[in-house]
């Protein structure tokens, strides 16, 4: 098999923790291994595996790894092969519904790093949907958005969503869109996470400002977090925060009664300092 | 004046936000501003204010400004000149509990990067005071540091901290510390923030794991946020979450009882999916 064939979902993967979590979660994508005779010994556990998957490994010098590696690589490099994104579809909004799902849209990300940024924050958080739109699915096989990673997308489901703003309409009874936005919205208070009976959230991450064609279907919107009067935050910094304040949304319970926390401030003793 | 003299606190910032930031923060560290002629019009505005201080303003080609900038630079650069920081003592610890300021510690950091994202996030939320204990000194004048920063270290009051587990020994009846760890200690609860009645708070971040001199005075240790079966965060990561939550710490009330927030979840209609 000529790994050199153009193929638009062809993607080089550098690192071994890369590799490792491409092994775990995407074994199939993987063609070729290739790394220098100073790391090979560290792959020799991995063996059995790549034999199983038919990967041969390839043994080269530090400054050919670099160029099949397509960038700064002192390692190990694998080349592997991906196929599409499913396209998300309106029964799968029925699905994230029944499993309480919380989904992600990262919504006209043109930087490689934020996308990076939002794949480990949802990985560090235990989110698993990931829908590009808008343009952000053009990085979907961007060598630095899953270099960037560190194996993170590769724990992802990524889907792509084609015309975002009429799927958001069809879905609305079932899907809470929850929109950041770098300017304008409410102030996140990291106590109070979103919650809606009955339906599941969506958080909308956009690459700049919120797309009017999206904007009718966000029903809460909030400003990128940090005070107003100071510089804001970037995307890829309010990532791990916005994902986290998210994530911390309690599930209802079984019985659907959304479920309560504990009072924060329950009296004990010692609370009051002058008790 | 030769500014290509050694000098220890010599620092070289780029970009306009960064010059700007130091403008209006240290003005009087400036000593030179070198711009490309493409760029000097946008500097039209500032011109008086750079007379006012006796800073020269240079006109230089894109090959000798990256020279000069000692960095990727394609519009100003400034050479600046610092005074050192000042020691923290312990009578400065009586001032911060006085204006009940919290401070945050970064202790054996050694990567500028991760400086460079604390003292974002703490512009960001509103901090100020940012120790440098531990090794973390070395990187004060850093120019990656300052460069990383976008200015942000410029609105923070830097101080350098010796012999810090001695020194937070002496101040612990006014100071609670509160630390981060890669790897151990209780999950942040991001509705909870640590609250203390009668001291102020200090945020310590340790560029690895804690410091065993360190450790006996550390009174609430948080691991990392994420879940734990996840590669964990790395520290420029965690830094706008953690900073953020701590920030979020509400202010004791002027009559000295701790303020009381809204309960959360207060009855009213429709919040109940039944009823």
């Amino acid at each position: 098999m000529n790994t050199n064939d153009p193929h638009p979902n062809r993607l080089v993967i550098r690192g071994i923790a890369a590799l490792l979590a491409c092994l775990k979660h995407h074994p199939k994508a993987l063609r070729e291994v290739v790394a220098t005779a100073a790391f090979a010994p560290n792959l020799a556990e991995y063996d059995a595996a790549f034999a199983e998957l038919g990967v041969k490994t390839r043994i080269v010098g530090p400054i050919e790894l670099v160029k099949t590696a397509e960038g700064p690589c002192d390692d190990v490099c694998a080349l592997t092969m991906r196929p599409d994104f499913g396209l998300a579809r309106i029964s799968d909004f029925a699905e994230w519904r029944e499993s309480r799902e919380s989904i992600v849209i990262a919504d006209g990300v043109t930087d490689a790093a934020d996308l990076a940024a939002i794949a480990r924050s949802m990985a560090a958080f235990g989110l698993k949907r990931l829908l590009l739109s808008g343009g952000t699915e053009k990085l979907s096989f961007h060598p630095e958005a899953w270099n960037l990673s560190r194996g993170a997308m590769e724990q992802l489901r990524l889907m792509r969503a084609a015309a975002l703003g009429g799927l958001l309409k069809l879905v609305e009874d079932r899907c809470c869109v929850v929109a950041l936005s770098p300017e304008i919205g409410r102030k996140i208070d990291l106590a109070v996470p979103v919650r809606v009976p009955g339906r599941h959230l969506a958080l909308l991450i956009p690459g700049g400002k919120l797309d009017p064609d999206i904007q009718p279907r966000v029903e809460h919107c909030y400003r990128f977090p940090g005070l107003v009067s100071q510089p804001g935050l970037s995307l890829s910094e309010i990532a791990p925060l916005a994902i986290a304040w998210f994530a911390s949304t309690p599930q209802p319970r079984a019985d659907g009664f959304l479920s309560r926390k504990r009072a924060r401030h329950a009296k004990d003793k010692g609370s009051n300092p002058t008790s």
